[in-house]
């Protein structure tokens, strides 16, 4: 075991700005469904706050965090990064492999970073109530702690087969004051209309997401808020990446390849965002790998193309790698993983072979789950296990081939409030 | 908001001794229940492994910390203090609160402290499985987490009501590759004996240690651990004082008043007894409060005398506050504090009023539970509500006097594999 396992910053260290890629990389805009015209930050103010409307469009490199936001990350940022020497040690690799551990904030994920920037921005605009969707639960977690803090009302739509799965995630956002449905629900136009085309779809983020928007438009002081895909949540999450960047300076270690878990790609796009402006500043080169789901395979099946983000058509027309906003997702655990497409910014990445992508079947995500667990402490989400398969699979490929390389990936949450998937596993159901 | 939430020390300040308060503190002798003879190491060895029976009995004022488990500690250690600006915001209080945050450990409490030293010690002397008990499971969790690091089996007898109310604290020891029972269970004589008087009992801890015990002493190659109680638990969770100690200087403060929930006293004794030193050598003075639970009054209602730690009778008699080894406390939530003794140290403490003892009723604590929940993010777990309850009264009998003083509590644990309590708060059952 090395002499040091964590790299911790100071409170001080806590990135005062966001990094926003847009400045560095250009991508297709987003395209009114009506017109077919590119948006402008007005046409999505009927449902965002204009302060995350601003920061959807904005070209500036660097875009100040606010300090409300700033001291409520104090909760839990800087997070550790951690030298995982016992996995390592497992594994017999001559690789090096880090993460980032997101799995230390107070909702188990890093969903908070955008969460409490998207409440801010809309408490500052005097909104009185928030809805989202949420899959897995994570970022419903996070919406939830988040429009508690600014004294927000919260709404949240939970997909059926993760409400089914994970109780305990429905207890958490009501611990925080939240209401939460299941989606479909009876509650919206759009839920209902599923419902009847299915009464017993498992659901998808893709619904959720339309029924949340429904809620907000139609509704007095109310907006709809999003834990992913959108540039502004990329935007959020790069505090994770900024982080990362100094701390591997502190181990001394330059990472050659670097991996995040795939939904839409906030978690991922948090991560490598701050890497990538020095290899599109032409001075270094990393190996970037998104590992999504088999059983939700946009990335590595799915064709790019203008969709849209959610199943009913309400959401902008998004230049994204899909596989059509109608694609009902196999009823894995990772409920997160569940998304028919990839954020704009994400997608243009792949496209031009910027990064690459990778799919990885549920079964090797809790086998590697459980090794690392056992290894390094931390049980992982079930996202974040598809993250340490790829890791692994690399790390083994280095020991096949006697290299030594520096693997980081983002442990973007723990699996605390998704041990019936565990449990299942155990049980040879999965 | 104060300028700085959380104060962080760095690996390198990660105490290198346990403190030994038996240095500076007269407590009577544990007895062998056959010949009523004070105990000596040599008596324990049967049970516990050999380092740990010398650590039981030693009065140097501080002992080394193995590099092997110091190294471990780094996993999660130092852990933060926490400047409660929210939960003090919320009270309108003018004292000032602080946390010191044990539940950031990968198995959500301080267990970990003490396992990962009873692990070691017993790999040491060439031990190949280990046994205990466990209430709500974060021992369990902690010492299987231990045990695998060690690469030696483990078999967990987990009290029946907890393991009924949460079925993830199994699934969490079985993912760190433990074996776990429910309590009382067919596969001890004593289990055995409980069921045939109460074959409905919820089980106890002391049950579950008989049946641990047994099992041990039964078995090749098989020692028993203990979360608690025991005079090496407390000195292992030494570390958590230590690092506060530092903190609260970090803070420029110092606490009037310490506060941790109780039910073997380890978690309380971890954060007290460092500090406590400082007031036996004279230097100053501290409001020390144990938080119990109403369903287990040991404290408050129970009587100082020799008594055993299990309910069958199989271990040394130790001089506790107790409220008979038979005593079968309320199916509260807080499983965790449902013994029926206090540890040899704690007990001498409260007899010699150094620290004084306050019991709080559930409901109150799911009240301060959800309260601290919205307010500092962390879902606490039942156990640590009850100090958290006290910090809070303590807090608002600061306003009502309009003095500030400043609160220091102990956050043993989160409460993330407890929300079917919160469930139940939540519906109006409890």
């Amino acid at each position: 075991m090395k002499a040091t396992k964590r790299f911790l910053l100071t409170e001080r260290e806590i990135p005062t700005q966001y990094y926003n890629v847009l400045h560095d990389l250009k991508i297709m805009p987003l395209l009114n469904p009506a017109t077919k015209q590119p948006m402008t930050p007005k046409d999505l103010e009927p449902i965002f706050a204009e302060g995350l409307c601003k920061q959807e469009f904005a070209t500036e490199q660097f875009i100040d965090i606010p300090d409300e936001v700033r001291d409520l990350y104090k909760i839990y940022r800087p997070t550790p990064l951690v030298h995982a020497t016992g996995l390592e040690k497992a594994l017999d690799t001559p690789a090096k492999i880090f993460f980032k551990n997101e799995s230390v904030s107070p909702v188990g994920s890093h969903k908070l970073n955008s969460a409490l920037a998207q409440a801010y921005y809309n408490k500052k605009q005097g909104v009185k109530s928030l809805t989202t969707e949420t899959g897995a639960g994570q970022w419903g977690s996070a919406i939830a702690l988040a429009a508690k803090h600014f004294g927000l009302n919260m709404e949240v739509y939970m997909v059926r087969v993760s409400y089914d799965q994970k109780p305990y995630r429905k207890c958490v956002m009501q611990t925080y004051g939240a209401t939460v449905h299941s989606s479909p629900s009876n509650t919206t136009e759009a839920g209902r209309k599923f419902l009847a085309a299915d009464p017993d779809t498992p659901g998808t983020l893709g619904m959720a997401i339309s029924e949340a928007i429904e809620r907000a438009v139609s509704q007095p002081e109310t907006k709809y808020t999003l834990g992913s895909v959108l540039n502004f949540v990329m935007l959020h999450q790069t505090v994770v990446g900024q982080e990362a960047e100094k701390q591997m300076e502190m181990a001394g270690e330059k990472p050659d390849i670097v991996i995040g878990c795939f939904g839409g790609g906030s978690n991922f796009g948090g991560l490598m965002l701050p890497f990538l402006r020095h290899q599109l500043a032409g001075e270094c080169n990393y190996d970037f790998i998104a590992a999504e789901s088999t059983g939700c395979p946009k990335l590595t099946q799915g064709t790019f193309r203008y969709d849209f983000g959610d199943s009913a058509g309400m959401t902008p027309l998004i230049p994204m790698y899909t596989l059509g906003n109608d694609y009902v997702p196999a009823p894995i655990h990772a409920g997160g993983l569940r998304y028919h497409g990839a954020g704009a910014i994400m997608s243009q990445l792949l496209k031009d072979k910027v990064m690459r992508a990778v799919d990885i079947d549920q079964h090797e995500c809790f086998d590697v789950g459980t090794l690392f667990a056992r290894t390094e402490g931390i049980i992982p989400a079930p996202e974040s296990t598809h993250a340490i398969a790829v890791a692994v699979r690399e790390a083994l490929k280095c020991k096949e081939e006697g290299k030594s390389k520096t693997i980081l990936f983002n442990l973007s949450g723990h699996g605390l409030l998704d041990l019936q998937a565990y449990s299942d596993y155990f049980e040879g159901k999965i």
